[in-house]
């Protein structure tokens, strides 16, 4: 803040306060959804003709439309209705997990406007060749997105492992290792007919899954712990409506905090992670299911709980257990508002949050977590990484929208 | 930045930037220590008309002094040196733990001015009776502050619990529970002769030694894990050079971390917690060492460390162990750049450093935190609560100083 006020003196920069301006108006009317110039001016603290002017620029630049008319409330002229565009700018989200691999492509309002799934076990094949599908899949999508003149300003991968700089240093569960996943895929897609070339980018699922529950789910909370229970335990910190990303971009590790250090080996290469406890396996293989049966598995455990079956039950409240002194751990470091469950979580919550509760309570040395709080919660269907993925891409729009434009 | 940058529009905001930019111009000088105008102007961007009323303003003010002269090492007139100026300006520190209260004054420059400590059992008193030893102490240090022609602008308490609100929560080891600890402080230095009123705020112990780490440690990372080993064992996270205070102020609470959840009971009614494992009094006792023997019994434990004594180096390396293993799940969830040790730590770093080095090697799970990678060492001992409490006001007069000259 304070190297960009004082940069306000020199003239050569009244360019840069303008894009500065433009960005700060899109944001206002995505934001709100719906609102006027006198709205924006109200919100922005710009003068009405200031924004008028930026206004019609990102009204020619084809990021927000009008329509019909509205009673401001306050004297002066009625104005008309601001909204987001339809159509051009978006982002494209890819997400590619151990049985999956979902395509999302998002509008600037933050609509989910096209959604491509196809199951399918990433286990066994090559990295080139799971992110060759992935992007087949994703130029699908972006065939159907041009049908809805949606123009993409780029793609962003979501990744089950520590990823950073556009390589994923390892995804043990999909068996990844040193990948540079963002060029793999760009080549693959310029390879794919009639795409265009798009800049790609990557992330870890949980952190963009995180992220999806903030910008988009109903929760209140600006500083929570997001937790994805998938084949592996996934986090991720959001830190006063910002993702943490750490010191190498790989935060968010719960997975691997320590649950008993002589407890089973773990493919990260220690004992006794929470994820050999409380992962997806662990679960399954718990409740005497088998343990690769997938989302068709998690279904099963989730009718076998909800007929009562103790076998079921007895497994579902142990990782509860687990998960909340593992918990009790991390809101005790981080003193967040919320710990939202995602991922498989999010079904199994009626029987993971209670044991976790428990361990929450008597842990929590604030006393500030009593059961029944509300505090530990499921994720909303909107935290999910796909659509946080394309989101990110929206983000980079709305935060420089003339650089897009000129890009 | 946002909203700032929107309201330079309106006229009536200039004051605001000019505010700002004494700021700028303020901290410009006190980050370099020493530097000319012309190094102002190029370090914050603005014209170095600008910069020398700002400086002038500054120097009446009396916040910046000028001295000698220099050249500049390119065209022009020589520059003269302004440095922050020794008298003015000040901030007091309070550290009120277990058996000692300090309290230190600390110039706009940083410098550490005056410095006073006792000796002293706060466990068997009142509150409002440790808060009056503590004032009388203050009221000392004020006085030889004002023989330094120093005037402080407020003074913070750092205290080893959960502070938030100017109310302490809880500190387990002093026996304090809802002890409105500002007030009291305040009410009980207005008693005391010939002393001025100041603001008084609180704050948790081990956060503000770690900001006086930040602030005047040799150490580059911005993003670290700060642990302090007292009788409790306190714990802060700096992120990106910000303390992380969490949604209650509460965070950081490293100590209450479980290792065993079947271990010992904790003061904090939980049981296993590293505390129980790692905190002064479990080394003492682990050592063989009476546990109330404060400085002295620590002083002892590092002797017979050194001397090899068997028991000893065996308690050392089991409490070694546990921090790493909670430092490993700590490590994991919020990927620091380093781990500092500081309090009784930082004097038995030489023994709890290898075996908890090999526990991170081991489990943290990027792979990035092999043995001997220096990335866990010792506090310096600029790592001081009651700097880091001084330092703090320093920094509310630095972010306004024309606010704090106008109050």
């Amino acid at each position: 803040m304070k190297s960009n006020l004082a940069r306000l003196a020199p003239k050569a920069d009244q360019d840069t306060v303008r894009r500065h301006n433009l960005s700060l108006v899109l944001r206002a009317v995505h934001d709100e959804g719906e609102t006027t110039r006198a709205g924006v001016a109200a919100r922005v603290g710009l003068t009405r003709a200031a924004v008028s002017s930026l206004v019609e620029q990102l009204m020619e630049g084809g990021f927000l439309t009008e329509s019909g008319k509205t009673f401001s409330g306050q004297a002066g002229r009625p104005g008309t209705v601001l909204k987001p565009a339809r159509t051009g700018a978006a982002g494209v989200g890819v997400e590619i997990n151990v049985d999956y691999v979902t395509v999302c492509v998002v509008d600037l309002a933050g609509t989910d406007r096209v959604r491509l799934t196809e199951h399918l076990d990433n286990r066994g094949a090559e990295p080139a060749e799971v992110l060759a599908r992935a992007a087949r899949i994703a130029s699908h999508a972006l065939d159907s997105a041009r049908q809805q003149e949606l123009r993409p300003a780029g793609v962003t991968l979501a990744l089950p492992g520590l990823v950073a700089g556009g390589t994923v240093r390892q995804a043990p569960n999909l068996g990844w290792n040193g990948v540079p996943a963002d060029a793999l895929f760009a080549r693959a897609l310029a390879e794919c007919p009639d795409t265009p070339a798009l800049p790609v980018s990557s992330e870890n699922e949980a952190n963009l899954a995180a992220l999806a529950e903030l910008w988009f789910g109903p929760g209140e909370a600006r500083t929570f712990l997001y937790l994805s229970g998938e084949i592996g335990v996934g986090g991720a910190l959001v830190l006063d409506g910002e993702l943490l990303r750490g010191a190498h971009g790989f935060a968010g590790e719960i997975g691997h905090v320590p649950v008993d250090p002589a407890g089973p080996a773990c493919r990260c290469g220690a004992r006794g992670c929470l994820e050999q406890y409380a992962g997806q396996s662990a679960l399954l293989r718990g409740a005497g299911i088998d343990e690769d049966a997938g989302a068709a598995g998690v279904a099963e455990l989730e009718r076998r709980a909800r007929a009562g079956d103790e076998r079921v039950l007895a497994a579902l409240g142990t990782a509860g257990l687990m998960l909340g002194r593992v918990l009790a751990g991390a809101v005790n470091l981080v003193d967040p508002e919320a710990v939202v469950l995602g991922g498989v979580y999010r079904a199994l919550a009626p029987w993971l949050a209670p044991p976790a509760e428990a361990e929450l309570a008597t842990r929590v040395v604030s006393g500030l977590w009593p059961r029944d709080s509300g505090r530990l919660h499921a994720s909303s269907l909107a935290g999910d990484a796909a659509r946080g993925a394309a989101a990110l891409v929206v983000e980079a729009v709305l935060d420089d929208p003339a650089g897009w434009a000129e890009g």
